[in-house]
C-alpha cells in the first residue's frame, strides 16, 4: 500500500481534527494518523470531561441551599460509577461525531502512531501492521501531556496526573492534595470537594491563578476556602512520602509543613508530545522540546506545519489549537488567515465562571498604555440574586486617549459565554461609545458588562454614587 | 410645601428611576413620584418575579432526570409558600436597591398619584394629604397594566391576569388555561408546567410566539407538548362559563371547543397606564389611549417627555424603557443620545432560553433585502450535550453583498446572555469577516455562534458535509 495525500494531520485532537476537516472543504486530499480515539486531550482527557464532572456535582453544590427557593428533597446521594459512567458516554457520543464529520468529507482516519521519515513520508506503527504513506505536506498536531516534575516521590502509586483521575471511575479518594493552583488544579478542587472529599492545593506562587487578574485570584480564593478547600500558596512541595497515606512535605515561608492525602494529583503544567515523532536521522527545529513554527505555522523544514500544545511559546488551550490549525491550513492553500490569534480568550469552569480577554489592569500598569477601567459587582445585578449567586464582577479595561477597549475580565455567572462580545469587540477596536449604545436585555447577567462599560468613564446606573 | 424641581419623573419602573438616576449623574434636581413600589411592572410583577420562580422549577425540571447524571434523590417536593416567599424576597432587596441609589443621589422619592395639572405643576394624592410640586420638565413613566379583553364571562372569579398570578402565594391551581401564546403565556406555562399543573395554551395566531422567527415557535410546541402542555393554535376564545371549574369555550377552524380549567390566565396584551393621570383640563396627544412623542420622547406638550410602555408604538420591554428614558434626559440635557433604540434584543426564559434581535430569515424575504443566512443546530454542541439540552439552534441574517449581519435568533442554554454579542455586531456594522476572525471558547454555548456564523456563507467545521 502507497497511499499519496495532500496533506496527513498527525493528532485528532482539537487543534488536528479541525485542521483536516478545514483542509478537506478546501478540496485537499486529507489522512488523519491518531494513535488513541478522536478528539485528543481536549475531548478524551480535558475539558469535555471534566465540564461533565462539574455539570454533575455544581447540582450536588445547588442541592446543598434548595430549600432556600422552596425544593425540598429527603436525601441526596451519588454514583460516583454512574457519574463517571455519564462523562465517558458524553465524551464517546462526541467521538463519533468527529468520526462522521471526517466520513462525511472522505478523510482517511489511520488508526497508529506517526513516524515522520522526511517531509513526505510517514510510517505508521498500526496493532498489526506497519505502513507507510507518502503526502504533499504534514500538520504535526500530536498536543501535550502532564508534566511530572522531578520531586522525590513522584513516582508512588497514588501520585497522578488528571489523566489518571479521570479514569478514577469507580473510587472516591477521602482527601486529594493537589499540586497546581491553576486552571486545572482549581477544576478539580471544585469537583472533589463537591463530592465531598476533603481537597487542599499547594500553589507554588503567591496565589492561585497566578496569570489571571488579582482580584480574581483572591475572590476565587475566599470562594473556595469557604467551601472547605485549603489553600496553600508560596508553598514548594519538596517530596511525597508513602506513610498511612501519601505525606507532602512542602516549604512555606522557609518553614517545613505537611499536609497528607489519599491522592496527590500533580497540576503544574503541560508539555509537548514529541517522543519518537521523528525518525532517528529526520527532525524539526525545536525548542526547549516543543516544536518551533514561524507566523505561517511552518516548521524548520518546508511542507510541515505544526499546531497547538506541541508548538512552541503557544498557548495549550483547545480552541486556540483549532484556531491555528483553521489558519495554517488557509495559508498554506494561499488563502488569508480567518482567525485573530492575538485575542484568545480563557475561561475556567469554577461557579461563578472566570474568563478573561486582552490585558488586564495591572498588565497595562506595568506598560506604557494609558487606561481607563471600569469594574462592576455582580451583587447588585438582578440575575445574580435570582440565582443566588456568590459575589463576582466585571472588568473593562480601554485605551485612555482612545477609548478603545483592550481587555476584559469576568468573574461571574455565565462568563465564558458572555466573554466573546469582549473577544469581537477589540479585535474589530470598537470604542467605549460604540459598546455603550447596545441594549443590553434585563433581567440577564449580561447587564453586568454594561454597568462596567459604564463606569469605565463615568458612573453607572446602579452604582451607587454621592451627589 | 411648595418645591421646584428641574425634572419629576412619574413612575418608578424601569424607564423611571433609570431616567430619574441619570438626570440626577447629569445635575437635575430631580424628583419620582411612585404610587406603588419602586421598581415598576419589571420588578414587581413582571420580569424579576417571574425568572425567580422559573429559577426554582428549573430545578424541579432537572430533578426529574438527575439520576442520569449521577445524582440521586429520594424524594423531591417543593413548598409554594417558600417559592413565593423566595421571590417576594429577591424583589424585596431589588427594591431597597433601588431605593438606595436614589437616596445616593439625593433624589426626592414621593409616594402618591400623581395628576399633571399643566407643564409645570404637579399634584400628588398621598396617604394623608395632597401636596403640589413645580417643576421644569415632566418625564412620564407610567408603564402599562394587563389588557382584559371584552369576553363573556371575563370578570368571573379565577379569571386572571398575570398581577393576580405572581400573587397566588398560597395555592397551586390543579389546572391553568393561558388564553395567549406569547413570551408571558409561555413562561408561565412553563412555570406551571414543572408545578405539576395542567396546563392549556389558547393562542388565536396560528402559532406560539407569533412574532418569533418561526422554527423557534415550532421548536418550543414540540418542547412544550413533550411536557404535557396543550396548545391550541388559531383558537379563539368566545366566551367563559362558571361550571365545576371554569369552562373556557373556543372556536378552532370553525368547531366549538371546550377546555376546563380552575384558573384561567389571560395574557394577550397589555396597555398604557394614563388612567387619571392628567387633570381634568389638560392633556397631551394620544394614539389608541398611548402618549405620542417625537423623537426626542417629548409629548405634544413642550416640557413633558415619555418613556416606555405609557408611549404609542413603543416596545413594551424593560430594557428599552431604561434606553429611552436615558436617552431622553440626555437629550434634554442637550447631550447625544447613548442608546441605539432600533436594536432592542428580545429574550424568553424557556428551557433552552430564546432571544432575538434585528431581522428574521421570513422578514427579509418579505422586503428587498437580499439576505445569506447560516444556521446550528446545537445538537451537536459539546457543552449542550453536557447538560443535556434540548435541541436548539442558533441563525444569522448577513446582508447579501455586503456581509454585513442584519439579524441573529437563538435557541440555546445562556441565549439571553449570548443576544449581545450580535446587538453589538449589527449596531456597528460588523461583517461575516469581522465576526468570522473571533476565537469563541471550548467548550460553551458560544461555540454555536461561530457555527451558525461559518454556516452563512461556507461550512462549519461541525456541520456534515459530503466531500
Amino acid at each position: 500500500m502507497d497511499s499519496k495525500f495532500d496533506l496527513v494531520v498527525i493528532g485528532a485532537g482539537p487543534g488536528g481534527y479541525t485542521a483536516a476537516i478545514k483542509a478537506a472543504d478546501l478540496g485537499m486530499n486529507v489522512a488523519v494518523i491518531e494513535k488513541d480515539n478522536v478528539g485528543g486531550t481536549c475531548l478524551n482527557r480535558g475539558c469535555i470531561p471534566t465540564k461533565t464532572l462539574i455539570h454533575s456535582t455544581e447540582l450536588l453544590n445547588e442541592l446543598k441551599n434548595c430549600e432556600n427557593i422552596g425544593i425540598n428533597v429527603d436525601r441526596v446521594t451519588f454514583d460516583i460509577k454512574k457519574i463517571h459512567e455519564r462523562k465517558d458516554e458524553v465524551v464517546g457520543r462526541l467521538r463519533l461525531g468527529i468520526e462522521g464529520l471526517f466520513k462525511s468529507r472522505g478523510i482517511s482516519l489511520f488508526r497508529g502512531t506517526a513516524k515522520i521519515l522526511s517531509a513526505n513520508r510517514i510510517e505508521i506503527w498500526q496493532e498489526t501492521e506497519n505502513i507507510e504513506i507518502n503526502t504533499d505536506k504534514i500538520l504535526i498536531a500530536t498536543g501535550s501531556k502532564p508534566i511530572r516534575p522531578l520531586i522525590p516521590g513522584i513516582d508512588l502509586k497514588g501520585v497522578i496526573t488528571s489523566d489518571e483521575l479521570l479514569e478514577m471511575n469507580e473510587t472516591l479518594p477521602k482527601s486529594l492534595t493537589i499540586i497546581g493552583g491553576g486552571v486545572i488544579g482549581v477544576e478539580f478542587a471544585t469537583i472533589y470537594n463537591a463530592l465531598g472529599c476533603e481537597v487542599t492545593i499547594i500553589e507554588a506562587m503567591d496565589r492561585i491563578l497566578p496569570t489571571m487578574d488579582k482580584e480574581i485570584s483572591q475572590n476565587l480564593t475566599m470562594i473556595l476556602k469557604k467551601r472547605g478547600i485549603i489553600i496553600n500558596t508560596s508553598a514548594r512541595v519538596e517530596k511525597i512520602v508513602k506513610e498511612e497515606t501519601l505525606s507532602i512535605q512542602y516549604n512555606h515561608k522557609e518553614k517545613d509543613c505537611t499536609v497528607n492525602a489519599q491522592v496527590v494529583l500533580v497540576a503544574i503544567g503541560r508539555k509537548a508530545n514529541i517522543d519518537s515523532l521523528f525518525a532517528e536521522n529526520f527532525s524539526v527545529e525545536m525548542q526547549k522540546n516543543a516544536i518551533v513554527v514561524n507566523n505561517k505555522f511552518e516548521t524548520s523544514v518546508k511542507g510541515i506545519y505544526a499546531v497547538g500544545d506541541v508548538i512552541a511559546g503557544g498557548i495549550q488551550l483547545a480552541h486556540a489549537a483549532s484556531a491555528q490549525g483553521i489558519n495554517a491550513v488557509l495559508m498554506m492553500n494561499g488563502k488569508k488567515p480567518q482567525f485573530d490569534l492575538n485575542m484568545v480568550p480563557s475561561c475556567i469552569y469554577t461557579s461563578p465562571e472566570i474568563s478573561s480577554v486582552g490585558i488586564t489592569q495591572e498588565e497595562a500598569k506595568g506598560s506604557e498604555v494609558n487606561v481607563k477601567c471600569g469594574k462592576f459587582s455582580t451583587l447588585s445585578n438582578g440575575r445574580s440574586m435570582i440565582s443566588s449567586q456568590e459575589r463576582g464582577f466585571v472588568k473593562t479595561v480601554f485605551d485612555h486617549d482612545s477609548k478603545v477597549l483592550l481587555g476584559a475580565q469576568m468573574m461571574c455567572a455565565n462568563a465564558t459565554d458572555m466573554i466573546s462580545e469582549f473577544t469581537t469587540a477589540i479585535i474589530n477596536k470598537l470604542t467605549y461609545e460604540n459598546l455603550s449604545a447596545v441594549i443590553r436585555p434585563h433581567p440577564t447577567y449580561n447587564e453586568n458588562i454594561s454597568e462596567a462599560i459604564e463606569n469605565s468613564f463615568g458612573v453607572s446606573i446602579h452604582t451607587i454614587s454621592k451627589k
